[in-house]
C-alpha cells in the first residue's frame, strides 16, 4: 500500500500529522499513520485513542506502558509494532537489562500460557474472589 | 487432570511445592504446579525457571513483570493466567486506575496490531536502526 | 521451497492446476498452490475444499467471503494470506471505502477481544439463548 | 469482576450506558460494558469507537460488519465476543445457511492460513502490486 | 447451538454419522459433529478431510498424528480441540511420560517463538537452503 | 538487534555457545542464540531448557519432538522457529511425504479448531473423564 505523504494529504489527514508530530516532539510520521490515512476516519480515531491512551500522566509510566504495548505484539506476533515500540521504549529510557528481563518474562508468560491450557487447569477459587 | 495433592506427591514434587510456598510465603499450591507435577522434571523446570524470571531484584519490579504476564496471558487467551497474575498483580499492588490503564493499553496495542499487519505497513528503516 | 512449476509436475498436480486456472479464468497459478504441490494429496483436498467454500452462488456473496477471508488472515497473521485475498477482495469489487471500514471493524474487533478476555467477562444469559 | 449495574454507576458512566440502550433500542446493557465500567475512559472511549465504526450507514452493511467480527472473534479464541456478536448478526439478519458458510470460510481461511504459514509461500508479485 | 442427533438427523447428515462410527469403532457421535451437522455440507467436506489426513496408512503414525493435532490446539487456544484429541491421543497409546514430554515441547515451543519473535531475530542463511 | 558473535563475546556467553555446539556437534551458533546473548541469563536458562526438554532420550523421539515444535511454531506463526525446526527435523530424517502429512495434519487442526471455537461446542462428558 502507497503511504499517504504529507505534501498528498488532505486536511483532516494534515491535521491529524500535525497533531502527532507536535504530541511527539518529532518532525516525521512512521508508515503506520501514513497506511492508515487512505481511510480518514480511522486515521483521526485510532490516533486519538493512542493519544488518551498513552498520555504521560496516568496510572502507570511511559516505559511500563511501552513495554505493555511490546508484550502484546509479541505475543500477536506484529512485527511492525515489536519494531516500533521498542524504539519507542527505547526512547523512553528502556535500558539493556530492562529488554532483556522484558523477553524473559514475556517467554516465560507464553511458556506457563500454553502449560496451563493444554493441561486445562481450572482457576483456583482464590482466584476467582474479587 | 487430577490435581497432585502435597500427600500424595513423591519426594520431588514436595520439595518444589515447598519451595514454591516458601518463596511465595503462602501455605498453599495453585492448580497449576498440582497439574504439571504429573511430570515432575517439567514442574521443576518450570518452577526454576519462573522463580529466576520473576525474582524481585531484577532491572524491572515485581508489579510491572506481573502486568507484562497479564498482557501476554490476554493476547494469548489463557484465561487460567489471566486470573493467576492479576490475583498476583494485586497482591503486588496494582490498583484499579492501573489496572483499567493496563487493560486500555492492552486493548490499543492489540487493535493496532491488527491494523499494522492488515495493511502490511513496512517497518520505518528509523525503527531498524539499532 | 521450491515452487513446483507446470511444466515440471506430474498428472495429478496438472489437472489441479488446469482446474484453478479454469475456475478462475486466469492464465497463471499462485505460489500457494505451487508449495502445497510437494504433497499432491493435500494440494488436491485443499483445493476442492476451497472451490466449494468459496463458490460464487451460496448464501454469501464473494465479497463478503473475501473480506472475511482477509478477517481471519489478520488475525492469525497471515502475511501471504493477507495478500492475495486483498487481492481477490478488490477483484471482487471491493473499494478503497469498503477496505477501509472493513479494516476498521477488524482492529475494533481485535480490541474489544482483548478486553473481554483481559476482564474475564461472563456471557450474558441472552447469548447463550438459542 | 463484579459487573457495575445502572443504580450503583456514576453520572459518566450512565451516561454512556444510555447512549448503548438508545442506539441499540433495548432496555439493558450487556456484560462487557458492565466490566469496562470499572474504568469510565476506557468504557467512554471503547463506545465512542464501535458506535462510529459499526455505524449502519458506512460503505459495509451491518451484517457484514458483525460477520467480520465474528471472524476476528474466533481466530482471536473470545468466547464472549463470538457469543455476543452472533446474536447480533441474528439480529442482523444471519440465516443458517449464512452462518454455516460463515464458519466454512473461517474454518477454510485458518487452514490455509497455517499451509501459507508452515510452507514460508513467499508472496507474488502479482500481490504486491497496488 | 443444539447438537444435532441421531434421529433428529436427515439422510445426509446420517451418512456421515454412520460413517463416522463405522470408521472410529465407536457407537456415538461427538459434539463437534453434531454442531457441524447444522450445515451438512461442511459436516460431509470436513468429515472426509479428516479422515483422509488422520488415515492411519500414513507416512506418520496414528499417535504422532494426534499429538501434532494437540500441539496446534493448544497454540490456537481451542479447549474442545485439546480434550477431545488428548482423548484420542491416550487411545492412541499415549503413556503419562509421553504427554508430559509433549507439554514439554509444547511449553518450551512456545516460549522460544515468542522470544525469536520479540528479537526479531534474521532467518539463517543455512536454514533457507532448500 | 547485533547478533553477538562468539569472538566479542564474554566467557558465560561463550561457555553456552561450546555447550551448544558441543551437543549438536556443529561447528556455527544460529542466530536465536547470538541474538538472546545479549541477556546472559536468557541465553543460559532458555539453553538448558532446550537442552533438558529436547534430550534424544526422552519417551518421545527426536523426530517428533521436532514436528510438534514446527506445529506450535506454525500455530503461533514465528517465521524463524519455523524456519529452523524444518531444517531440524529434516535433519532427524523428515521425509517430504511426512513433512506432507505433518502439515496437512496442523492444517486440518486449525481448521477444526476454528469451527469448534466459533460454534462454542461443549466438550463431551467422555473427554472429561480422566
Amino acid at each position: 500500500m502507497e503511504m499517504v505523504e504529507y505534501e498528498d494529504a488532505g486536511d483532516a489527514v494534515r491535521a491529524v500529522y500535525d497533531d502527532i508530530m507536535a504530541t511527539r516532539g518529532v518532525g516525521w510520521i512512521n508508515n503506520f499513520w501514513k497506511a492508515l490515512a487512505h481511510h480518514p476516519p480511522t486515521l483521526a480515531r485510532t490516533w486519538a485513542g493512542l493519544k488518551e491512551v498513552m498520555a504521560p500522566d496516568g496510572a502507570l509510566d511511559p516505559l511500563t506502558k511501552e513495554m505493555v504495548y511490546i508484550a502484546v505484539s509479541v505475543a500477536q506476533g506484529c512485527d511492525y509494532c515489536i519494531a516500533s515500540h521498542t524504539a519507542a521504549a527505547r526512547k523512553a529510557g528502556m535500558t539493556d537489562a530492562q529488554q532483556g528481563e522484558l523477553m524473559a518474562v514475556i517467554g516465560m508468560a507464553a511458556e506457563t500460557n500454553r502449560l496451563a491450557q493444554g493441561l486445562r487447569v481450572p482457576v483456583d477459587p482464590a482466584f476467582e474472589a474479587r
